[in-house]
């Protein structure tokens, strides 16, 4: 920041949340364009209810839509450009987005590129101009927060990371929140995006960002999340999926636009950067990196400033780091094999990321060595015998 | 509400918050328009320099302006269709307001009117052309949260009482928050201030909206607000103004506007509609009748819900709503008079307001007198004896 400002806050998106929100609000979308690109995966808006109750939205009042559900996990920049080529040739004036991060991620990219021109090479610039087509968004995991934020995270092989856009003009207009659509996930997934929501409400108040009224949504979304994890503990006992009550399945999808409003002002931290690498080279689920990891950047942390990882620690009522990693263990079993060269080579790839400079605690790269290594190698293999 | 939704959240003005955050994004004002009319007081706004810092930044970056400076406390609608005759005779495209609370309303009410035909019938209707101009504010108290709120609140001659004009349409545009307007406040004002900030956060708790969201911001206003009591408290001993140091004024104007973003999706209670008589006939001060009310409404709701107003005094850190009361004494002093035969007319008025039935505790009529009663007549003149 060029000047003395305390900080920024801004989030715009028009939030509904509740049973059948959709269905009982279609009128929304009269005030979003005439025509609609609804943009999804192969098959879980199919499967959970929420591309019907859409549809039938639509029908009800009389807007036409076209379908792009070839978005992938973890969504590439030609992703992106497809889906907007089919949002123009098809004259849509809005993105309706369904899923978990990754349409969503997608559907904001799509949004953007399918209303001006912008080559690939200044994709990440920042630099549009000020427009975009209007955004309904449908969250149908609890994690990414992605609807109330202004970014959009695709899978960038130049790099070889993710990489984010990130402008203001793609906070989604409206946000439709229904926790029915998140009721028959699988247990894993249920845990992997609540760590997810969690890593971005910790994260954001590790930030050099992070203000008043972050750390208050932050805090609440943390002590929210903490309240869901003996149900999934228990789910993960019974192997059984859909075992949380609705009032917890709705609290997580609070929990989680309420950390995602946490990083649209303060950002991640480090974490988010080594997880992606982790995402990219091996495929870990997203949420899943940031559990593995957030530990150990608590770590390094709590040795500078042991009265912010004493704030977090508190929010989630646990009494120190070992226990939250002991929880992480607990919620996400056997860590992956990461060899040390890979870790070598990942965290080269890490210090070029642009939320290094987002970190309370700023890691050089030998600390973000150290914190891959503790996370995923035993002490014995460990190039460094610190701490 | 005509469907099952479980809450809406909606709040898009941009908040710039800082020393000198004006001056130092002078830019903003040029994405709202062209040419501005600063909407003002006759002389806070000269006194503690945001009317000069506004027009150095305008003049920075060439936008010119014609100055309203005619609001009064409490302003009248006739003030704001005079505003906005102003506007539209200048060709102005965006409003700047500074000040506390009666710029702001008469602010937006002209940002209004300005865009518009609206025939003084039909002001409080809520059904307008989707248009307004775009604007600036600048609170230069710490209490009314209208710079985050989409509410513009008028002295209604008709309806004998303050009236809101309600619309998503009258958040404002972006907000600077400079709290070194608030250093030279005289203490009543600052607690007056206060006091309503703190009202807001409570009584957003006290609301049949009230939400996961709202209760967060609210609580931690609440829990910001008291930590400034005892510099008030110190403040009111010594007789000097500006005793706070700045930090804690930077901390009253955040509070004021996470409050503000409380009751812009919760709304008032009872308490602000029992105000607005005390306001109307005897000029009472808008933040210290929530204050002189608040503790009263508070035993109504204790008797039914003791879980909700437990909540309130633990964002208080007080122990019972006797110990708020006598804080209230301590920071407003000697009540005025007010007399039975008035209490009964306000009651009578207070029941008509549309906030009754936003209270999660509903009054009835004689409640209300009682809560009137109780708050201004020692117990010999009251009616009733109960409690």
């Amino acid at each position: 920041m060029t000047n003395s400002v305390t900080y920024k806050y801004y989030m715009p998106t028009r939030i509904v949340i509740g049973k059948d929100c959709i269905t009982q609000n279609s009128d929304i979308f009269r005030t979003l364009g005439k025509k609609a690109l609804i943009v999804t995966g192969a098959h879980s808006a199919k499967r959970n209810g929420s591309e019907k109750d859409v549809k039938t939205a639509l029908d009800s009042v009389g807007i036409p839509y076209q379908v792009f559900d070839k978005v992938m996990s973890n969504p590439t920049i030609s992703c992106a450009y497809e889906g907007a080529k089919l949002a123009r040739e098809n004259d849509v004036d809005f993105i309706i987005a369904i899923g978990g991060g990754s349409p969503m991620d997608a559907g904001k990219a799509i949004a953007l590129l399918a209303s001006q021109d912008i080559a690939e090479e200044n994709l990440f610039s920042g630099n549009y101009e000020k427009k975009v087509l209007s955004m309904a968004f449908v969250p149908t995991t609890a994690g990414t927060g992605s609807e109330v934020t202004q970014y959009s995270i695709l899978t960038n092989d130049k790099a070889q990371t993710k990489t984010s856009i990130a402008s203001d003009l793609l906070f989604p207009t409206v946000a439709f929140l229904d926790a029915k659509y998140t009721e028959k996930l699988p247990v894993e997934t249920t845990i992997n995006t609540a760590i997810d929501a969690l890593s971005h409400a910790v994260e954001g108040m590790l930030s050099v960002r992070a203000s008043t009224i972050s750390n208050a949504l932050a805090s609440e979304s943390i002590r929210m999340i903490m309240n869901c994890v003996p149900d999934m503990l228990q789910a993960l006992q019974s192997g059984s999926e859909g075992i949380f009550n609705p009032k917890k399945r709705e609290q997580l999808l609070e929990a989680s636009y309420m950390a995602g409003m946490v990083i649209a002002q303060a950002g991640t931290t480090v974490v988010h950067s080594m997880g992606y690498s982790l995402t990219y080279f091996k495929d870990i689920d997203h949420g899943r990196t940031n559990g593995l990891l957030l530990g150990e950047y608590l770590r390094l942390v709590e040795k500078s400033q042991p009265e912010l990882t004493g704030r977090i620690l508190k929010a989630m009522e646990l009494s120190d780091i070992d226990s939250f990693q002991e929880l992480m263990r607990a919620l996400l079993g056997r860590r992956e094999d990461v060899s040390p060269e890979e870790i070598t080579q990942y965290s080269k790839i890490t210090m070029r990321a642009k939320n290094i400079a987002n970190c309370a605690v700023r890691p050089t790269e030998e600390d973000v060595h150290e914190i891959f290594e503790r996370s995923f190698l035993d002490s014995s293999r460990r190039s460094r015998k610190k701490g």
